[in-house]
């Protein structure tokens, strides 16, 4: 904090374009093409500026250590196929998940636009980002866009002994008339990972629910569920089942793999799982009648009415306008990590 | 029982058919025309098969007596728009949202066939049945199937003070290569409203976190639950944008109300929401490379081995084994109660 304030900015605050320019910078170093570079940049400085900061830079590391031990494709070029008037299949190659969305994207809205509804199946590719970003985009278009992604086996089945499916989570964005699209990104296990990881930190015990040790049995201790435990899925057997539902349309029916079904021991450093995402977006003015953005506007109404005071996705909105305002801020130890891995 | 035994099923057992057929005399006795009275006779029929009490038999009086009151069309005839490749409308014009499903339902699966994705959006309609019946028939024919529907204000979004969503169940059905399709059709809620009237009527406590008092105050009391007071979402913040989901899919996306817009005072003895549904569709042949079916074979099968028991629908698959071997089982009172309102 005490560095020279060259700019009306101080050091320590990055503008969007100065910190994804960075951030592409340094997935360029690290072995990405210029096009997957450019697209992990951007998603993963949009979630540093909204205050997500579980999926903004402090998940850099995780990028180039995957990308070091030739665990990821860096350099993968999606292979989209065109299959129906609504379906469209991507093959990433190996590569992650958000340059395949990339390259489908504009297809995926006109159909969408003309079908009414159209589903994008990705497979053989890597999501190690938050999931909103990949769907609130479509919201600010003016359609309706719902997306899964299954991950890493780490939650146990609801009634089951073991883990087996990931924190698989579902996004979902719509358009609102009167503000902000309305946008959600929850993961289908009680609790993410991150969260636990950050407890046994601190020393702190968890929630009774959210997680059981090695041997299967409940645990509020965080080191337990972090020592060969596991996590549980969120509202127990419904959220179980929206968790299966996960690993069903994102690899069953992409073709990509189920979180327990990828072998990365060969390559030490990996962290990104190799799975399958699928996104369905449906086209609202199809529908007639009233028009779908001020129909949710209405639902936002109603629900301050009834005393909410915070709708899902507030937060995430309130920390962006900061960021517009003032900067994104950034740690100067922090910053400067990052300007020696772009080098 | 004491009765005499007048062929290989005692009187007390039915074959679904002669459910079926009993129960569309009493539909058709109270107003409805033929061709609805068969969609709902099939629907309640399959659902008491299947030990699905709660949907079966027990919802015959709701029924009754919202076509009673005129707050529901028994004649109504649904209108279908098809308006795109992926994408038809129906009005159910003031009747039940099962017709409505009926009658697009052939347009609706060769749409899915074609463009890969459809999606059916219903409104204007009452939906008073379990969601697995809608979602189940398709995925026999080798189709994944997802459906929302709406209800009336009775939860409590998280965050607010009173009572917005409906219970809000989501359905979802898949095929599966050995054996039954996977099927689950769960509420939003945290507890399904006659689970609160049982428990009020015996006396039991509830478990925390399924309902609010009056005040808005957390109870386990299911007799201040039902005084006044409320449901909670299943899962927290995560239950509760599911559920805000299911409104803005299957009522602002449908052109029909929200669970807080219908108001049928003036129609005592009206218990049927009337609200909209969403279907979504997916031709999983589709996706190419493996068979789906079998991919979801092979899910389950992993579900077993790290120690799952029962997956979700298996109970009801299990009962309906035995309503096929044995007849469906009724208690002779019920059943003169039956046969007395066909008269």
């Amino acid at each position: 904090m005490s560095q020279p304030v060259t700019s009306t900015q101080a050091p320590e605050s990055l503008s969007l374009g100065e910190l994804t320019t960075l951030l592409q910078q340094i997935f360029e170093r690290h072995g990405t093409s210029s096009a997957v570079a450019g697209v992990l940049a951007d998603n993963c400085a949009r979630a540093q500026r909204d205050g997500s900061y579980s999926h903004g830079v402090f998940r850099i590391p995780g990028y180039l250590s995957s990308l070091a031990s030739n665990w990821v494709n860096g350099q993968a070029v999606p292979v989209v196929e065109d299959v129906a008037s609504g379906f469209i299949r991507v093959d990433a190659a190996g590569g992650f998940a958000q340059p395949a969305l990339a390259a489908a994207r504009q297809l995926l809205v006109e159909k969408a636009r003309s079908a009414g509804i159209a589903v994008l199946a990705i497979r053989n590719s890597h999501h190690f980002a938050a999931l909103w970003p990949d769907v609130e985009p479509f919201a600010e278009e003016g359609l309706v866009a719902l997306s899964v992604v299954n991950s890493m086996t780490c939650v146990v089945p609801h009634g089951a002994h073991k883990p087996l499916f990931g924190t698989n989570p579902i996004a979902f964005a719509a358009p609102c008339a009167d503000g902000h699209p309305i946008v959600f990104d929850l993961a289908t296990s009680a609790i993410a990972h991150g969260d636990v990881q950050i407890a046994a930190r601190k020393g702190h015990m968890l929630p009774a629910g959210m997680g059981v040790d090695k041997h299967g049995e409940p645990t509020e201790n965080p080191k337990e569920i972090l020592d060969g435990g596991a996590l549980l899925p969120f509202g127990g057997h419904k959220g179980s089942a929206l968790s299966m539902m996960v690993e069903l349309l994102a690899a069953a029916l992409t073709g990509g793999n189920f979180s327990f079904e990828f072998d990365w021991s060969k390559h030490p450093g990996a962290q990104t799982p190799w799975t399958g995402q699928l996104l369905i977006v449906i086209d609202p003015t199809k529908s007639g009648g009233n028009s779908f953005a001020q129909r949710s506007a209405e639902l936002v109404r109603q629900m301050h009415v009834v005393g909410l005071e915070r709708m899902p996705g507030d937060r995430r909105f309130i920390e962006r306008a900061k960021s517009q305002e003032a900067g994104i801020p950034m740690g100067a130890e922090e910053l400067a990590k990052l300007r020696a891995l772009a080098e």
